[in-house]
């Protein structure tokens, strides 16, 4: 018997096989088709799976389940997704169902950061806690909330949209409508966006000028590298992001009291200065009432962490 | 067989007796003992329970279970208080052990605002829902939080301190040693404390000044009875209030995703102004990517809470 684990992107889709102990035997990947009929995306979830078994010589009716984790929001219990906007072709789509009915085995959606969330908890940088809180730094700020050893989904499935608690009310214009939301400040494309205000209305001297002026634009990676070299106006907008994210860990901690606090995403790359930023901020911000052990860590399995998560899910439900 | 709830505060203790269906059959209270030795406060919570049970002809041994809500912090496993602020006498006291042991049954604690979180959950004004985040407007503001329908404890037992959740940065001192936590603008002290200030700074005409002048002090009600009369100050503080907890909201919505936030304690005798002013404070705040439904509603099992919610805790854990 086995499990399959899919993770579903706006640029890729991840496959992997799984035994009932949820050990990855084989992964691979494939593009996500760029087009405006769910059908097709429903189609290369099936073939990317279909010829992972092949590869691996495993009939389909010997996989007991799928874990589909996609972008959200969507409605778990229907197996909906109501809007992915990075697939704007799935709106309203019932891809858990589409996709069972088209390869055989039940389908178990889970939005896409949840996905790694759990990932992270049952096999990464969360596997020895009960209560873990998760945070994905990309082109925004995701997350997901483990609380009495479960997920928490909220009412209708949109628990953990963590990246829009507000740290500074009336604030930074964030995409979602809200001011001041900690994406607004401390996402990748922010920060990156963050530093090309200021080097564009300052005269203050920096070393992103000049790659400004080369790219016409910059990225959040050269933000933390000229922060590294000693560029002063790099290191604030670090500065800010970091001091934005030792916030929102307060916030979270007197919330649901994690053990653990997980941060992933593209934007962990930055390494130390950005972990050390954050826990100094934590420190800084936290209450002198009484001492807290809260831990601060990056995530460890990488990519990985939404099949593995998803493959995870569907082995708790239909084991 | 019946079970018994305990609400013990600084001032009083609360005892009733349920049913297994957690019906409430009678209660009582009795002034809690105002000493530094732990073991009076166990006597006074076990000879109230005793006369109440004799009051009603129910003799100990037909009493399966004690739920106990204590302030807290505490170690729930070990049935610990470990410090309780308003009690200084119950510090690392293992207090569920010694009021088992003096009266017989098992006893239960739990800690006092999620006892009351429980309560309303489980027959008040969240007995609907699965997905509920309390809150209680006292000296302090403290809180409960449902998750997946069950309380969610944290790590340590200390989840749910959403009056310590920073909404300004670097604002104003609260007790706790953070800066700008909702309870500094928001909880009927701060309330009070926060007009007694600009009164006294300030040349602005108001009202409360008589009310200052001879009382000395303020409290919430006078702030909100003179909002209410149409004075501007006591309005601008009242507002400030209303907007915190709107940014409360806010956050707690997007981190749970509750389908009710239900406001308790003292300060919500304030009635509508209050009520409004929050809903309307959330409404200024949340994001406009998607409408949302999140209710916001008082609680309505006024100071039986705690004991209905600690008796019902030990009917689950004991039936």
């Amino acid at each position: 018997m086995f499990y399959l684990g899919v993770d579903l992107g706006g640029t890729n889709i991840k496959a992997g096989i799984f035994s009932p102990e949820c050990q990855l035997r084989d992964k691979s990947s494939a593009p996500c088709p760029q087009t405006d009929d769910p059908a097709e995306i429903v189609v290369a979830i099936c073939d990317l799976s279909q010829q992972l078994l092949g590869d691996n010589n495993i009939p389909v009716k010997e996989v007991r389940a799928m874990g589909l984790g996609s972008p959200g929001p969507m409605n778990l219990k229907e197996g909906l997704v109501l809007k992915a906007p990075n697939i704007p072709a799935l709106h309203n789509y019932p891809l858990g169902r589409k996709v069972s009915r088209r390869l055989g085995p039940p389908v178990l959606l889970e939005n896409d950061a949840n996905a790694a969330c759990w990932g992270e908890f049952t096999q990464g940088a969360g596997k020895e806690v009960t209560e873990m809180v998760f945070l994905t730094l990309g082109t925004g700020i995701g997350g997901g909330v483990i609380a009495n050893g479960k997920l928490v989904h909220g009412w209708k499935d949109e628990a953990g949209e963590l990246g829009h608690m507000i740290i500074y009310p009336g604030g930074r214009l964030c995409g979602c409508g809200q001011k001041g939301c900690a994406e607004a400040y401390a996402s990748a494309s922010n920060i990156a966006l963050r530093a090309m205000d200021i080097v564009r209305q300052d005269n203050q001297a920096s070393s992103l000028r000049a790659v400004l002026e080369q790219h016409q634009t910059l990225t959040a990676k050269d933000v933390f590298d000229h922060a590294g070299q000693g560029d002063r106006l790099a290191q604030s907008v670090v500065d800010e992001a970091t001091d934005v994210l030792g916030l929102l860990c307060v916030n979270v901690l007197h919330f649901s009291q994690p053990q653990r606090i997980v941060f992933s995403g593209g934007m962990i790359g930055a390494g130390a200065p950005l972990l050390e930023g954050i826990r100094r901020a934590f420190q800084r911000h936290i209450w002198t009432m009484k001492s807290e052990t809260l831990e601060i860590c990056f995530a460890s399995l990488g990519s990985d962490a939404g099949l593995i998560g998803a493959a995870a899910l569907a082995i708790d439900a239909y084991n």
